[in-house]
């Protein structure tokens, strides 16, 4: 699917580097990458673009890969009223239609931080306030925050922790920036701590703990996979993190995605990695706005350790220096009143009613061997089936489904590179936020058709 | 002002790893930098941070040195009609509210082209339609397209060609990403074409020719100096860097920064770069609709020759995926309707109105051995103190100006780091975009004082 640029292009760009240095006149490159940078030279085509051409070439197709959200509850009314209310004072029109500062408007920072240590369960002591306004940064999406995080520890050959499988975005992040991931398996409550300790412990023994950055949990009803991390175990791998920093000179850093945090309709919320003890210095909380209210209006937010907090300032300050005021502006009154809870209570509702629709298609159409849960919050259902079946783009089963007009996502594209362990090919991720309820059915039911035939 | 990290920095780090990767333990860092990636290390605070702290420690501060635009013109009734245009239609709302594409609107894109063909003059070529959306990406405003490009084209150790003087946010990037810079002085028509010649030809000759990636102009109402560049000039300098790419191996881009073509209020428009001869594969240009309508609603463009267009959508597909699609439909409509020409129109005259207070004050308080010019457009002036009269932040003149409650912009801030020329240090930005009129009158008359003192 990606063809995948090998060291000799490296090579033959060193050889020409050296003839122009040397003042000769080299060949000139007639590919299309000639002069672009090292980081240009890995960044593939994401595997997104893939699947949105498939759905634009195929107009029937039923999408349960698309990580777009339900467009029947999408906040119209409420953010017509928000935006009424701003532009309404002239003062407050013209703040909002202005620059603000790099790391986002304070009342917005002051709203989430506070929402947050609600949703932690925490008191506020002064003191060691985590939530506090000047530890938070407004992002333009929580993508943004991932990239500059990322952009702020790593160097090419740093090493990241990662789940398996993942978000698979952040893969275009770790492939684009020349990091080395490592795979840590996932269970049904979050990953596998004695995989980490090995992994970690592997890495102590060989030499490479100086280049192990971060960890990178999505800790709440995971994007591909659907599990939550229990407390214990983000408590824990903070533990591991910090007591292997220590041979690695340098922090290690946890770095936990909320992004689907909100889009809880079972089960009680868990306090977040900050929580933690000893969790100041080294956890980075990830979070958004975009998919518990607007995905078009895109707020994310980071809650940060000091030192990366002003690093990451000064490179959003290259990336853009600020987010658009307006979007925050909507934010911070959606959080002020009490429309965003409204509108959040709303969505669970909402996607736990797409949720059963799903997983009632699934038991009805789905054969026993093909493994899944219920989720109980985010926007997708992870299945795998026996490992014989392949999964992947060109796998039989997923050109039958694409002939149905279905279309899911390939749980392999959710591994991340990692010679030091198989990555699984007999995944998928079923999305049901931006498919209707009928057309979940019947996507559902085709699938389960196929799988009938080709797993017993 | 700017603490430098050094190149020991660097050599006790590798130390540091050397150790590590041989499994001893190394000293725990304890600087606030240990564990960040070379990048961020390289980062430095920029100066617009110490500028704003200025403006927060003196509440009655006259800022002539903000960057931000007027606050009375941002168009609040514009945008209130627009969004009730845009949210009083459910579906027109839902796909408002939902993600977009990672390349933006088709729709904005091919307005912003087509207003873009028709500022450049030249008719619909269906060949060579270098307007075309296929050749557009909107971006988080134009400073998300010049660091996407910027991480598209260069390398650490790769070379830009600058104005002398530039803008100063652009040298930030230049600065993290470890690029070198060659200043070219700029002219009261552009750079100096003889300079640009020379430095190339002197990088031939030194094998640097190789590490060249590209040429960045200012080229409206430039952002510091308000020069704009000639259309010869900017054709000349694109047949210069086509004759010496041959020598490199790989192409040398003009970018053309076009932020401030919309605030015109003299003199006829110029067409862009993008009419000159073989701009089609060299030509990159960023535009803005920050400045011209909301700064507060971040929304920027850019052309792009294919590869590097799909390069940079790759990158922003890893950046966010995508500008906010609200933004993005506030200057959709705003484009298809008359909304956005009358706007610009009002801001036209509004910041004609404003230059010409500063002005006025200049000619009534500067003595004559400050140089300067009337500004055309943009929101700034330059001015230019005798050699011996310094203007940097530690400069008797900045402290002396400060403590009578005015704020410049050092014209040092504005100079790349070049050891191959001396930068200037006796020169100021002046603007009259955020001030009101009786603040820009106060605060140029103070400066004034200050220089009919010190200068003669």
């Amino acid at each position: 699917m990606n063809q995948r640029r090998t060291k000799s292009d490296n090579q033959t760009r060193g050889a020409r580097r050296k003839a122009a240095d040397a003042g000769r006149k080299p060949p000139v490159q007639s590919d299309d990458l000639a002069g672009f940078s090292e980081l240009a030279r890995r960044t593939q085509e994401p595997p997104i673009s893939w699947l949105m051409n498939m759905t634009l070439a195929r107009p029937n197709l039923i999408s349960l890969a698309a990580g777009f959200t339900d467009d029947a509850s999408l906040p119209v009314a409420e953010t017509e009223a928000l935006l009424r209310e701003i532009l309404s004072s002239k003062k407050e029109a013209q703040k909002t239609l202005q620059y603000g500062s790099t790391v986002g408007d304070p009342v917005l920072r002051r709203l989430t931080g506070e929402r947050l240590r609600e949703q932690d369960g925490t008191s506020s002591d002064p003191e060691a306030d985590l939530y506090r306004p000047e530890r938070l940064t407004i992002t333009h999406g929580s993508q943004q925050l991932l990239y500059l995080v990322t952009e702020c520890l790593c160097d090419p050959g740093d090493i990241v922790l990662l789940e398996d499988p993942t978000y698979f975005v952040y893969l275009g992040i770790t492939e684009s920036r020349g990091l080395t991931c490592r795979g840590i398996p996932l269970q049904p409550d979050g990953i596998d701590l004695a995989a980490l300790e090995q992994t970690l412990e592997r890495l102590k023994r060989e030499g490479g703990l100086s280049r192990v950055k971060m960890l990178y949990l999505v800790s709440y009803f995971q994007n591909p996979s659907g599990v939550t991390t229990s407390f214990q175990k983000k408590a824990r791998a903070l533990e591991l993190l910090k007591h292997y920093e220590r041979f690695a000179g340098h922090p290690i850093y946890l770095l936990e995605d909320a992004a689907y945090r909100d889009l809880r309709f079972g089960g009680e919320d868990i306090p977040s990695a900050l929580v933690a003890k000893g969790a100041g210095d080294r956890v980075i909380y990830a979070g958004t706005y975009s998919k518990p209210f607007a995905t078009g209006i895109r707020v994310g937010y980071g809650v940060l350790p000091e030192p990366v907090l002003r690093m990451v300032a000064r490179l959003k300050g290259n990336h853009d220096f600020g987010t658009s005021n307006l979007l925050q502006q909507i934010l911070a009154r959606a959080l002020g009143s009490c429309r965003y809870r409204e509108h959040v209570a709303l969505l669970q509702k909402r996607y736990a009613g797409k949720a059963a629709v799903m997983v009632n298609a699934i038991r009805e159409s789905f054969p026993g061997k093909v493994e899944w849960q219920p989720p109980a919050g985010g926007l997708y259902v992870w299945a795998k089936a026996p490992r014989r079946v392949k999964t992947g783009p060109r796998s039989k089963l997923f050109k039958r489904v694409l002939e149905r007009d279905v279309l899911y996502v390939p749980g392999e594209l959710c591994y991340a590179q990692d010679e030091t362990r198989p990555a699984s090919q007999n995944e998928m991720r079923l999305s049901f936020g931006n498919a209707n309820e009928k057309d979940i059915q019947i996507g559902i039911s085709r699938l389960g058709e196929i799988f009938r035939e080709m797993v017993n």
